[in-house]
């Protein structure tokens, strides 16, 4: 795959690009000039500043968005327009109005997307959505996902992820893997409700908790927080008949480990522990993005297609309106 | 203590008074003669159907509520009047108002009080507290507690536990458990919202979180259920530099597990595993009210005092406001 970057103000930009290490990187653009010209020299690329010239390059096939989640629908739609298939940084846009524009565009032309929820390349998620579409633990009544890490505590995010019309804090960032688990596991969402507090005074919310209710009566929280050294993950869904908890990170030295407990299963009666380096990990969405890009004839990933990244920008939405304005004040 | 049971109506009942075996049942009324009578020959007890009459005899020193929560205002405020200290099955009474006249009544009376949180016998909460106290985890940034049960899915729940005029579904019932030991962990509320869903068409919300922030910023989630087998309550603390969770239920053979990790406390560097069992349980709320009846110098337990039960209703007030009308619907 020969592709351009687009930005390199994502603290994920390397870790990612690292994984595709035989794929092309023509171009670097970026607005901000010293930062580009530092990425276009580490991937031995070349820096351009004008972002029409980059994508009017019919060698260029593919465009890695790493940019502000505000630059997003300006430069998905930029690439729509020049044929470019698409690699975006989740999520997608912070509102509906514009994820719908960018889905319009991208149904009207030939384009590949991935939007990249690196969550899902853990063995352990598959294996629970397995377990849950097989019965196991009969129907699910509640899923609570943990993510967190110190980025605020310890001040160690770039200062832009304390600019509003860069970002949108935690929910928005960290919190996409848990909001797009949710639906992941409990099909369709009905209602949001959130609650968000901020740590300090950087700006921005920095620690959050998303309930939402699905048509089958489910219900799932994420929490999701900055300001925590509490990095390993957590996942517990909870079924009618059962129950099954996810503790670690798939790429952590020690991994993940995995309780399952069953009253319809024999052998899971009594709670069972599963190594999760026994479970195949996933490979990651810009590993898969590289592969649609190279093989047109192969389906598009639903854990990464357009509808689930739709269905995140609305829980987003919905999350960042409840906090604001459906919350009820002691005061 | 010398006491009168008013209704048999509460599940908890015959568990709660076995507690206190040395203690004499003078009266049960009951606004079901039946049951009234049947409990009456189980606690050695008279029956009685005229409940002015119990409250008239200077013999009856305490009342133990396990009426329906809609019957509690009527109940304590005429208990008040006689002068009866008052043991109340939680949760103290459905609205704000109606807990408010409560407060107000029993503080310009003598009379002792005890809301029944059953959940804060366990010796393993009682050391999360002393542990958040003593800073081993840095300050808190997340609580998440799960208390759940069958009683719906397997329908072993009493009739009356579906009758709206009665109570108030598994939020108000079970989930008093989590929404005490929030503010018990966390300090003072400032926001709620909550999500519930209803599985089946037998009446009354029956799957159900809470979300709640405080003024430290910290935000805690209380999720309870009456649609699963999975009894095992869970409780996790998160802080800025470490966590604390606790697996299990103080009163079930396997006792309750703690994992507990800290960046701040050099014993707990590691992951470390302390069996619940080695901490010492609480005596049971019928047994603290006992012992405050017995001795008017022994000063209230704040877990169960006027305070922390006002506190709860206020929570269960919002959770259903926040519920019923602040939820944004997909549709």
């Amino acid at each position: 795959m020969k592709y351009a970057l687009l930005t390199d103000w994502h603290v994920h930009t390397e870790g990612f690009l690292s994984k595709i290490p035989t794929d092309d990187c023509l171009y670097v653009w970026d607005f901000n000039r010293a930062r580009g010209e530092q990425a276009a020299k580490k991937y031995n690329a070349r820096y351009e500043e004008n972002l029409e010239k980059v994508l009017a390059d019919p060698a260029v096939e593919a465009v890695v968005i790493e940019a502000p989640t505000t630059m997003h629908t300006e430069l998905i739609l930029a690439a729509i327009a020049h044929g470019k298939h698409l690699f975006v940084d989740k999520p997608l846009a912070p509102t509906m109005t514009e994820a719908l524009e960018i889905k319009a565009a991208l149904e009207a032309s030939s384009c590949r997307f991935v939007l990249s929820l690196e969550s899902f390349i853990s063995g352990s998620y598959r294996f629970v959505k397995d377990q849950i579409e097989a019965g196991t633990i009969g129907d699910v009544v509640s899923v609570y996902f943990r993510r967190a890490h110190g980025g605020v505590l310890h001040d160690w995010l770039p200062a832009d992820w304390y600019d509003e019309t860069q970002m949108g804090g935690v929910t928005l960032d960290l919190g996409c893997h848990g909001l797009a688990m949710l639906p992941y596991l409990c099909g369709k969402p009905t209602k949001v409700n959130a609650v968000m507090t901020q740590f300090g005074e950087k700006g921005m919310e920095n620690n959050s908790t998303t309930v939402v209710s699905f048509e089958n009566n489910a219900i799932g929280t994420a929490y999701t927080s900055f300001m925590t050294t509490v990095g390993e993950n957590f996942l517990e869904v909870i079924g009618q008949h059962g129950s099954i908890q996810v503790f670690g990170n798939p790429d952590s030295p020690t991994g993940e480990s995995i309780w399952i407990q069953s009253d319809l299963v024999e052998a899971y009666h009594e709670k069972t522990v599963i190594d999760g380096k026994t479970l195949a990990q996933q490979p990651y969405p810009i590993e898969v993005f590289s592969a649609l890009v190279d093989d047109p004839t192969l389906p598009s990933v639903k854990e990464y297609d357009i509808d689930a990244a739709v269905e995140l920008t609305w829980l987003i939405e919905q999350a960042y309106r409840s906090a604001n304005e459906a919350s009820i004040n002691k005061a």
